[in-house]
Parts: structure tokens; C-alpha cells; sequence
């Protein structure tokens, strides 16, 4: 490191923070960026920057939007009547890419993790509370991750939702599709064997 | 990528550039960046930036530098005497972190490879005979690649330094320290077995 000029080290301190990226990787990419084009190069800067300049969470489900609310918010074909609750902002896409939800989304921020010093408070269970007394919503499907505090938080949720007029519901957990049993984890397949239902 | 705001987008696609980063590892990383406090995300994007904005190449020998004068060529210490050529700045740190060599060093910033369209006139070998030319050298070590771009660049070289009552060297190469033989191929056991020398 102390080869380099102070302006390479700090780039390779910087990208060095990143998540699974180690210095030996950092040191290639400044490399790399060293013979970009200046064009290139800016552009990846004023775009990390914009990350936080302009990114901003969408008023009404808490997920990233660069408006006062986020694309599917303000989609008038999405039934507001049908709300999914997921941890992050990742969740939600992942939900998205597999196109079986026509809902609203409210995003948590987070899961129920008392040992961390999380507790309901710090997540967005507030909100959703008045978004669901506010009447339009009839089912609230609970997305939470299937570990132990995202089943945490679903339970301490649908704890707080039994007050509503509404239905509860959980993502099924089970075998993942195309996969092989032989290579699925005991405690799925338990729940499998517990949810199964008739064809 | 069209479930999240276009901000996100281009911060995506702008890391996914990069050498080894797909666009899931982009994803990862921005995300990771949306979550990481503000100064965090700042000081990697100005420093992304400083990259270009701050690093030039050495007036000397064509390393990268903040200076006029890279950190070795100002190093009153080094043997202004021993020169070694090499392709790129990463070869030059390398020769650095083993701490073999006292002298000074000449970028070429490439090898000639003809295939490419890179020839003599675009590498800095007018600069290294100049250099030369100037008296102070009494040794190059040519430590360009072992590869076929290397190989040939170094005989170019050895052939142009002919003119000059200085000794040329090449630096040694055959089976790597710590190497088991049954894993080093042909062409480096060749090599050694020709280069064989007394003990």
C-alpha cells in the first residue's frame, strides 16, 4: 500500500469497505479505473453520490424511491386493498421480479431482533398499524424472512393486526421449486410436510 | 433492475462496470451504500474522483504519482545507476513489496504487441533511450512479462540499449519459489533447466 500515492491508498481504503470486496480486489479496480476514461470514471462517483442525494424512502410504504412516492405506490393498477410486508427494500424486488403480486408493499426496514437491541419501535410497525386502521386494506400477507426473526416478527405482527377487520396471511414456506429433497435442509422439509395440502 | 428508481439504476450499471463485478455484486454493493452513513458513501465517491482528478504520471519514470516526482524517483536513497524497466505501475509494486531492488524504475506503460496496433511509438522507449542516453545508467534490468508480448518487448529493448556502453540484464525466470515441480509447466521447467546455474 505504501507504494501507491496517497490518493490510490485512500481509493483503496475507500472501496476496501465494501462488502466482499478485500484490498487485493480494491487495488485492481483503482488500477482499472486509473486507465477509464474520465467519463467513466465520473460518472461512477456523481452516481455513488446521487445514491444518497437523491434516494430517499417513499412516504407511504418506506421502500427506495427518488419521488414522494415510489413506483409502485403511485401505480394506479395495484390493488391497495392487498399489502405485503417485508423486511428491506430487496425483499420487495425479489417479490417484484417473480411477478405473482398485484399489492402494496410496506417495508419494515428490519426484523424484530431483541439480542441486537432491536425492537418494534425502531421498525416501521407504527406506520403499517395506521396504514391498515386507515380501512382500505383487507389482507396483509406477512413476507418476513423464514429465520428465527423474521418468524419473530411476523408472529409479534399479526399479534398487532388481529385488532383489524382483516385477513393475516404467511408466504408459504416449503421445498424450493426445482429442488431436489435429498438436498433441502430438515427443518424445511418438516414445514413442507406440516403445510402439505390436497392437489 | 426496473423495480428500483433510476438513481439506483445508474448506480448499478456504473459499478457492474467494473472488472469482476456482475450486476448482482452491483446490487449487493449499492444497497450496501443506500444503508452506510453518508461520509462513508462521500469519502469512497471523492475519492473515486481524486483518482483522476490528483494522479499523474511521475516526469520521471512514468509511474503514477501526486507529485511531479513519484515517491522512488524523489528518494535520494535509491541507485540512480540501476534502472529496471517494467510494463505497468502494479509490476513496479510488485518489484517494490519484495524488496529486491534499490535502483530506479522505467514504465513503458505496455509491450509491444503488433496485433494490437501497439508499437514502439506507443510505449515510453524513446524516454527510456533519452534516460539512458543521459549517462547515469550503468545497468537495465528488463523486467517486462514472461509472456509473448514481454518476451519480444525485452529483445526490442535489449537491441535499441545495444548502443549504449551499459549492461542489460533480464530478470531470471523459472520455477517459482515454493513451487512443486509436478505442478509447473513446460515451458518455465524448460526455462529453468536452460537457465540452470552453479550452487
Amino acid at each position: 500500500m505504501q507504494y501507491y500515492p496517497p490518493t490510490i491508498v485512500r481509493a483503496i481504503r475507500n472501496l476496501s469497505k465494501l462488502p466482499g470486496i478485500g484490498e487485493k480486489t480494491a487495488e485492481r479496480l483503482v488500477l482499472h479505473l486509473l486507465r477509464a476514461p474520465v467519463e467513466e470514471v465520473g460518472g461512477l462517483a456523481s452516481s455513488i453520490m446521487e445514491l444518497k442525494e437523491k434516494t430517499r424512502l417513499c412516504a407511504m410504504c418506506y421502500s427506495m424511491s427518488d419521488q414522494e412516492r415510489c413506483r409502485v405506490c403511485a401505480d394506479p393498477g395495484r390493488d391497495p386493498a392487498l399489502l405485503c410486508v417485508v423486511e428491506q427494500p430487496a425483499d420487495m424486488v425479489a417479490i417484484e421480479k417473480s411477478g405473482g403480486f398485484n399489492g402494496l408493499y410496506h417495508i419494515l426496514q428490519g426484523a424484530l431482533a431483541p439480542m441486537d437491541g432491536i425492537g418494534p419501535a425502531d421498525l416501521r410497525i407504527r406506520e403499517l398499524l395506521e396504514r391498515v386502521g386507515a380501512g382500505v386494506v383487507r389482507e396483509v400477507v406477512l413476507a418476513t424472512a423464514t429465520n428465527v426473526e423474521g418468524e419473530s416478527t411476523a408472529a409479534y405482527l399479526a399479534e398487532q393486526l388481529n385488532r383489524f377487520p382483516i385477513k393475516v396471511t404467511r408466504i408459504a414456506s416449503g421445498v424450493p421449486m426445482g429442488g431436489d429433497l435429498k438436498y433441502v435442509d430438515q427443518v424445511t422439509i418438516k414445514r413442507a410436510m406440516e403445510q402439505r395440502h390436497d392437489i
